[in-house]
């Protein structure tokens, strides 16, 4: 059985979470399985070494369950994007609308510091790409610190919602596609 | 220089975060150290390792940046402890005071069935241990869904607080003591 195959009969469907009518794709039956979680950090830092990759961007929260082990896999930095108001160094923002509100998110402006000459290529790494709102946000954020989005990085795509349209034109991998 | 002393070094103080009067303990910078945050790492899975760990579960949304790599580190599974409402699966739940309001943490209430016997042996983590009012709200709820809480583990204790007190007689490990 293929990786895909394996992580597609691991993830659990929950009907009407969380709004009715929503078929949610709960990830967290993935991390109870050490060695599958294992392939599909692997697999995932495998793909973005091939681009270059030399830092990691985690969304807030589960993009830091999968962020953290894909960069310490690459041994390359990694910096949280957070809910407003947590990170509690000087932060950067950006809005991004959701379907009923707006939402924030905020990274510290020295993320990317350090470096020499070239900008870092950054990847975003997400559990789920779904309608690609956040995703979007978060690279306009590392853009807008210098960095440039090499990757946007997910266990999960739910290919139904477009989210490859939000991100025009970026590079977008998946494990997994509905 | 002890691994102490380098997170000593790379841990940021921020004044007056989140409110005025504070001295926040930032551990963002560790995460943009790989070596750094892979020594961590390593030091605090070989002490839970030592305590036959066989379950490691990381409170929203610091503990997740360390809780699933050491997870990995020993080859046992990860369960998240999270804020109400996150979890879509069947969750069982514990309230915990906070200076001037509740807060609740939720985990999934399978997130130790399939073993054979023996109760789960369950480190809790997270990045600081502070008044250890989360800590504990989390001890109480891995001990209601059937583990043993052997050890909790964090980068950071905050000594002044008297987390230990709150956590009463349970095993703590801190790499790092202020």
């Amino acid at each position: 059985m293929t990786l895909a195959d394996r992580l597609a009969r691991t993830v659990r469907d929950v009907p009407d979470f969380p709004a009715p009518g929503i078929l949610f794709k709960d990830i967290t039956p993935i991390l109870a399985q050490p060695a599958l979680l294992s392939e599909a950090v692997t697999a995932m830092a495998s793909s973005l070494a091939e681009l270059g990759v030399t830092h990691v961007v985690g969304v807030e929260s589960r993009g830091f369950l999968f962020g953290v082990p894909i960069a310490m896999r690459l041994g390359v930095p990694f910096a949280p994007a957070r809910k407003p108001g947590k990170l509690p160094w000087t932060t950067e923002r950006e809005a991004y609308a959701l379907e009923y509100r707006e939402d924030v998110l905020e990274m510290h402006v020295d993320v990317f510091h350090g470096g020499h000459g070239e900008p870092p290529r950054v990847a975003v790494v997400d559990d789920v790409l779904a309608t690609g709102g956040t995703a979007a946000a978060t690279c306009r954020l590392v853009e807008r610190l210098g960095g440039e989005v090499v990757a946007v990085s997910v266990v999960l795509e739910l290919g139904f919602l477009h989210g490859r349209d939000a991100l025009s034109g970026r590079t977008v991998r998946s494990l997994l596609r509905y």
